[in-house]
C-alpha cells in the first residue's frame, strides 16, 4: 500500500445515495450468479493455502530480492494451473535498497539514562555508515511546525517527527494520510534544514514495541539523511524524556540503494468470447516491505486477484470480456511495475476498460472505491451504480475515493480504477511491520474480498462500461 | 451466545430501502454529536483494558462458579467508579454444571487402528461414569435422517451427527442456526431411540482442533445421554472411518449437574433528567463457557455495555431517560439472568422502552437487529429508521432479525428489542472453544462497537419511541 492515493483521494469520500441509480433489469439471473460466486469461494478457493505458501514458504520479498523472484516463480505456477489462455512475465529494471545489518536507534543521554528503542530504517533512507552518529533530538509535531522553527532549531539535529496517527477516526486510511507525511517528507525535509538525521514515530494507532517502515522520500543527487521508524511506545517514551530535559541518541544502519535490478510483473489471462480487446484487469502487489511476510500487504491481493480468474474457471463461467489478472512488482518503493504496465499497455494500444486493485488488507470486504479521469469517470460510475442493489446485500458499497497504487497509471488511458475497500479498522496494526504474517488474516474474510472483486468483474463483464 | 434467537428471526432478514424513512430534522447537532461520541470512544476508553482483566484475571465464568463471583465484583468494582446513580445486584439461583475430570472421546477400533479425538462435553451433558463406556458409532447428516432410520439403527448405538456448519453462506449466524439443532436436539433425539451416547461435529466453517462445546437439551426426569462435541478435523477424520468400515469407540466424562447456586445480574444506571421512568437498557452476558476465556462471548458485550454509560459520563451528557446497564448472569446454560430481570422489571411495573444487546462478538460494528411485539414493533422500527441517514455514514444499517437471547424475555412488556450486529465472519471461528481469548479481540474495533450502541442509545434518548 503506497499513502500517496490516499493522500489525494479519500478526502473526496462522496456518498451516493443508495437508491438513485437503480435501474436494474436482470435482477433474477444476477442475483443466482452472485451467491453462486460467493458460495464458490466460500467453499471450493485454495486462495488462503496459496497465501501460506507465499508468507511462510516465500516470506517478506522486497523487489529485487531473490525472495521477490521466488515469489515470481510460486504465482507464475500457480497461474500455470488455472487452464487461462495466456500467462507471461514483464521485464523490467527497480531500483534496489538493502536494509544492511544491525539497525540501532540508543538514547545515551536523558533523564532516564540510556537504553535502545525498537526502531526499523525507513524504506530508501541512506544509512549512518558502520560506524553510527550521535545527536541532540529536538521534537516537531508537523513539518510545518518545523519550518516555522527555522534551521537554526534543525541544523546539526536528529529531528523527531511526533505526531500520533489520529486513533479518533474511524476511517484509518484517512487517518494514515494525515499522519504519513512526516514519514515520507518528513526526514527530506528536515535534511533541508541541515538535520543530522530524522526519526518518526510508526504510522499506526497501536501502541505497542513494533516498529512500522515504509518509504520516505530519496532525492537523486540532494541531501539525504539517515531515517528511522520507531515504535509508537518508543515514541510516546521519547516524548516525555525530551519533557523532561535534553535526549542524546546514537543512531547507526547501513542501509543503502545498489544497483537496479531485473523484475518482473506476472500476469495470467482469460481471452473475451465477444470482446477480447476490452480488457478487465485484477490485481495486486507481489512485492512488499522487507519485514514480517507481507500478507495483508499485499499477499491478499494477490491470490484474490488470482482467484478471481479460478472461480470463473471453477464455473465453467467464460467472460465476453478479456479477464486478465496482473501482480505488479515495486508497489512498495518505486511503483515501477505499475508505471511499466501503464507504458505497455498504451504503446500496445489495449483498452482497459476497468481495474480493480486489491490493496488494503484482506478482511471483510466492505465494498469499493472508484475514480478515473475526468472526462469518463462519471458515466462510468453512475453505470456501476446501477448494481447497487445486487452489491448491497452483501454489504457491499461503491463510492467515489482512491482505488490502487499500481492501477493509477491507467488513469489517463479513461479506464475505471477500482479499489476494493475491506474492513480497516485492523489493517495498521500490521502495516509495513514484523506483525504482518499469515495468522493475522482471515480464511473467510480473504475468500469474501475475492467473491467481491469476482461479483464486480462479473458485471462489469456482462454489461460493459 | 444462545442459538434460538437466530433459529427464530434471521430468516425473517428485512431490507430497508435505504431513504424510505429519512425525515431527519436535526441532521447538523446529531452528526456533530455522534461524531464527538465515535471520537471519544476511540480515544478515550478503558474498555480493552477491562476486558483484559475479565480475560486475563477472571478468565472463563460459568455461572455458579467462583469465578463468575470474581466477573460481578470486579464488573460491580467498574460500575462503581463511574460516578453513576446507581449499582445494585440482583439475586437469584442458577442451574450448575460441571464439566468434571478428564474427558475422552477415544476410537477403539477402526480402519486405522486406535487413537483419541479432540473433544469437549456439551454443556448440561449427562458424564459415562468414571469407568467410562464403549460403543459402536453410527453417522447421520441430520436428526431427521437418524429418525428416519429408526430405533434399529440406533438403539445401543453411539451416535454421531456429521453435518458440516455451511461455510457457503455468508451470514454465518444464519449457518450455524443451520447446524446447532444436531448439538441442541441431537443428543436428546438420539436417546430416544436408544442410542447410549452422542458425539457432534463442532458448530464452526473452521477446520481445526479445537472443539466447540455450547448447551444440549437436558430432560429433567427424561433420559439423557453423554454428549461430546468433537473438533471438526476429527468429525472428518470420523467421518472418512465409517466409510472405510466399523468404528468402535471408548468414552468418558464425569459432567454433572450439581445443586443449583446463587448468582447475581449486575446492574448500574444513571437516572434520566426528564423521563426518569423511560428506561434503555444496554447489556451483555456476564457467564461464559468453560473454556477459553469468554472473550467474544460474551465479555466484549459487557464491557461495551459498561463503556456506553462511561462514554456519557466522559462526555458529560445527562440523558432524559434513564439508562440502565445490566450485565447478565446464566445465559450459556439456562437464561435464568434474563428471565429473572424481566419478572421483576413486570413486577416493578417498569417502562423499557429499548433494550440493546451486544452478544456476537466484538468485531467492527455492521449494524442493528430489531425485533418486538407484533402490537408495537413496526410503528418503534419505522421511528428508528428516521435515524438511518445518520449512522449510514458510519457503515452501520439497521434490519428486522433477532436481538439478544438475554433481553427476549422483556418482548411481551412491549420493548424494542436490538441486538448489535458486528461482523460476523471470524465469530464461529472462536464460539465457545479455547481459542475465544483477549487475543483475538481487537481494540479499535471493541471500542467501534461501543461507539455504535452510545449513538444509538443517544437517538433513542434524544428522540424517544
Amino acid at each position: 500500500m503506497f499513502f500517496m492515493k490516499y493522500f489525494l483521494t479519500v478526502f473526496c469520500f462522496l456518498f451516493i445515495a443508495k437508491t438513485t441509480f437503480s435501474q436494474h433489469t436482470d435482477w433474477k439471473n444476477d442475483t443466482t450468479a452472485i451467491d453462486a460466486i460467493f458460495k464458490n469461494a466460500l467453499t471450493e478457493s485454495s486462495c488462503y493455502n496459496w497465501l501460506e505458501y507465499l508468507c511462510k514458504g516465500v516470506g517478506h520479498r522486497l523487489s529485487g530480492t531473490p525472495a521477490f523472484m521466488a515469489a515470481v516463480e510460486y504465482s507464475s505456477q500457480i497461474l500455470d494451473t488455472l487452464g487461462l489462455d495466456s500467462v507471461w512475465l514483464q521485464d523490467f529494471k527497480v531500483p534496489y535498497w538493502e536494509r544492511g545489518d544491525l539497525e540501532i536507534v540508543r538514547v545515551v543521554e536523558s533523564a532516564q539514562g540510556s537504553f535502545e528503542l525498537k526502531c526499523l530504517a525507513l524504506g530508501n533512507s541512506v544509512g549512518t555508515g558502520a560506524e553510527g552518529l550521535y545527536g541532540e533530538v529536538v521534537a516537531f509535531n508537523s513539518i510545518d511546525e518545523m519550518l516555522a522553527a527555522g534551521e537554526s532549531k534543525v541544523k546539526g539535529k536528529v529531528v523527531f517527527f511526533s505526531r500520533p496517527m489520529e486513533s479518533g477516526l474511524i476511517r484509518t486510511f484517512h487517518a494514515y494520510g494525515r499522519a504519513v507525511d512526516q514519514r515520507y517528507n518528513g526526514p527530506h525535509e528536515a535534511a533541508k534544514l541541515g538535520a543530522v538525521a530524522a526519526l518518526v514515530r510508526s504510522v499506526t494507532t497501536l501502541i505497542d514495541d513494533h516498529p512500522h517502515t515504509g518509504s520516505t522520500l530519496y532525492e537523486m543527487g540532494g541531501k539525504n539523511i539517515p531515517a528511522f521508524a520507531i515504535s509508537t511506545r518508543a515514541a510516546e517514551q521519547l516524548g516525555q524524556l525530551l519533557m523532561a530535559g535534553k535526549v542524546n541518541v546514537f543512531l547507526r544502519s547501513t542501509s543503502k540503494f545498489l544497483e537496479e535490478r531485473q523484475s518482473h510483473n506476472v500476469i495470467g489471462e482469460i481471452t473475451g468470447t465477444e470482446f477480447p480487446d476490452e480488457i478487465i484487469l485484477v490485481g495486486g502487489h507481489l512485492d512488499s516491505w522487507d519485514v514480517g511476510e507481507g500478507a495483508h500487504d499485499d499477499g491478499t491481493g494477490c491470490v484474490q486477484a488470482i482467484e478471481v480468474l479460478h472461480i470463473f474457471k471453477r464455473m465453467g463461467y467464460k467472460p465476453k470480456r478479456t479477464l486478465r489478472c496482473v501482480l505488479f512488482s515495486n508497489e512498495e518503493n518505486g511503483l515501477v511495475g505499475g508505471s511499466f504496465y501503464a507504458d505497455e499497455a498504451k504503446s500496445k494500444g489495449e483498452n482497459h476498460i476497468a481495474a480493480l486493485e486489491s490493496d488494503s488488507g484482506g478482511f471483510t470486504p466492505r465494498g469499493f472505491y472508484m475514480e478515473g479521469s475526468p472526462a469518463t469517470f462519471i458515466p462510468k460510475f453512475k453505470k456501476t451504480g446501477e448494481w447497487l442493489d445486487l452489491l448491497l446485500p452483501y454489504g457491499l458499497d461503491m463510492n467515489a475515493g482512491g482505488s490502487g497504487a499500481d492501477i493509477k497509471p491507467l488513469k489517463e488511458h479513461g479506464t475505471l480504477l477500482i479499489g476494493l475497500a475491506p474492513d480497516s479498522q485492523r489493517y495498521f496494526d500490521y502495516h509495513h511491520a514484523e506483525t504482518d504474517v499469515f495468522e493475522v488474516v482471515n480464511k473467510r474474510e480473504l475468500e469474501m474480498g475475492a467473491a467481491a472483486m469476482a461479483v464486480l468483474v462479473y458485471l462489469i463483464d456482462k454489461y460493459g462500461l
